[in-house]
């Protein structure tokens, strides 16, 4: 199995899955009042930008973990196969987080679609949830007795990313309950943990920390 | 021709028709009662694990056939282009599927509805078959008289591949028959192909005896 | 300007837009005679598999013309991104074509709709016409004073594919003019043209002739 | 971080977008009158036009940008994930200026209609702007103290770069007040600026001294 043409399908399903997202936000309904209409648009403009980034850093890691492997294997390709199809399916949860969002704003006085909100708040932090623990299994399989890792990346990394992995679902699951507290604190605290791992501060001291042994 | 070109080319069409299996999945109708809306979609969620699968695994596969092929010349083209409009056109009946599923269980006690499941079971597994078919015909075309086959392609496996695409075409037609029983178990059965060419018992087998003969 | 990461884009732009054409087809509106519209439905898989076929051959037209070109240079990307735009296009007269067939045999009968099917055709062909205009642009920039060609690229062949490519646009004009005669023969013509261009005798014949005179 | 990984899937990214552009011109709604409803979408198709040259020259702008730089770290990754967020979004407002301009022209007699127009072009503009800051701070983030830039890169041109970099959003933003005036008149501004950028006169005359100045 080559490893490159993996790599490689990989990023175009990413790249495919990042630029899907701009079809989840609706078109405008009523052009006599179009201004109002995009205005209303902005809860799918933020889910929109929430997954665009959370999508661009899913790339960023899974380069990063490609880098670090020697080979794949057929059970590695199927858990990556297993992590696209919940990478490619974040357009409809992101889709539906913000038609409910403008959906709850606009008819939150009758019943029924306050709820919408954190339903849908909820069900996009669980396929959040679902994809983390993708993540895991990917990783815990590649990096299980150095299964496909490289010889030279170093024990202490990978114990410490393990745990990194581990939280991560942790994280998301945590999101679920925050969409019963409030829909819009749950995507702020999805673009939050997106920031955060964006900044990746202990991976950067472990680097950094690995740099120094190293050296 | 350039068969580096041509797999580049085929894998981007894998990759795009992998992610467009998303936009099968259907909008919510009611964001008033969406958490009922978005649970009455499970049949075209399994839909699309069923069909997500089933493209990945045809990746793998076209990508093994092509590492087996020492060149490809205008009459492969052709084949590997029908070979990847049958693989493009599935996203259409998996949404018909998991939407004709939703239709019969809502609104089955109506004349008509539940006939959908049916039709549309069968019309997946038509195009599976027909998708099998295709295979065949690449098959047979690269592999007969080892017209596009590397040198060191071994003849005992040439034999089994060929028995086992034939092969492939008879399953699927026998899903044709269980959608008339019972379109979910036909769409568990399309479900258990995938995973049997997953694990790909036979091949794995051929791989460790050829590996033992030529030891 | 990097010839290589010129052809990368445009096999990325010619696979997706191979792939959208899946979304032409209309999903089924009636459930409970879901087999009828099915059915119903088979112009749009006509224009599908013809529009499928067309693009495919164009990539390998698009694939030889930039094996035989030295270099681009930047009036050769402007005429390529034009050239692109058109291919971009096809999906959607491909949508209208194949839904103005249905529409004009279910409801032929009222006023206005046997109308559609003949417009739809000419609209289809009228595409095409553009788009082998957009390859003679292309190809008379390229090889006039054999501006971008390869210095091993034989002169008589430059003729003949000169030739060749002129006469592209008068096919697509008579198929303008067939639209008016009967819509269904126009769809076949663009489908014999298709079959022409897949053979392709001349420039084989061309390519034996050259064979021949450099051995 | 690999830049030649990063490039392609930001090619990839770029294909993609360009090509849904495709979908943003409305299928026609009234088969019986199908040649007036297919005239009638003429400034779908010319906000199609327009802005797939502009993503065209995109394309090539992020094509040089990064053949000039010596690597890509996780900042300029971010920045440049920010640029592919504004060009992605592309699809959406030139989906609702095409389709503003048609309802202002249809029914423009009706309050609200005519400002549509305006609105669609004001917020087709706004895009643009945004997306000529995000190019702005990724070449500053490159550029300054040329952070990112290859040691070959000249001096001067980096000065001049930077000084049409920051004019790009003034362009825009009188774009914005352009669509005040008249909405046809904003999208004719449009195109005047991808022709401009396509014919790039100051970079040429740039690279031409540059040239001079190495002999």
């Amino acid at each position: 199995m080559n490893k490159g043409r993996v790599e490689a399908f990989s990023d175009g399903v990413f790249a495919i899955a990042i630029t899907l997202l701009v079809i989840t936000i609706a078109q405008p309904a009523h052009y006599d009042k179009l201004a109002h209409d995009l205005f209303d648009q902005w809860p799918s403009l933020a889910a929109y930008v929430v997954s665009f980034i959370v999508i661009g850093i899913m790339w960023l890691n899974h380069h990063t973990i490609f880098s670090h492997l020697q080979t794949i294997d057929r059970g590695g390709f199927y858990l990556n196969l297993i992590l696209l199809m919940t990478i490619v399916f974040i357009p409809y949860p992101t889709g539906v987080f913000g038609e409910a969002l403008r959906k709850a704003h606009d008819l939150g006085a009758q019943p029924g679609y306050s709820n919408a909100a954190t339903t849908a708040a909820a069900f996009y932090s669980a396929t959040m949830t679902i994809n983390a623990l993708a993540w895991v299994a990917l990783w815990l399989y590649a990096s299980t007795g150095r299964r496909l890792l490289q010889a030279g990346f170093p024990e202490s990394q990978r114990v410490m990313s393990t745990v990194l992995f581990a939280i991560g679902p942790l994280f998301y699951a945590a999101a679920i309950g925050l969409a019963f507290v409030n829909p819009y604190l749950c995507l702020s605290f999805h673009a939050a943990l997106a920031l955060y791992y964006a900044l990746d501060p202990i991976s950067r001291r472990v680097g950094r920390e690995q740099a120094g042994l190293t050296k």
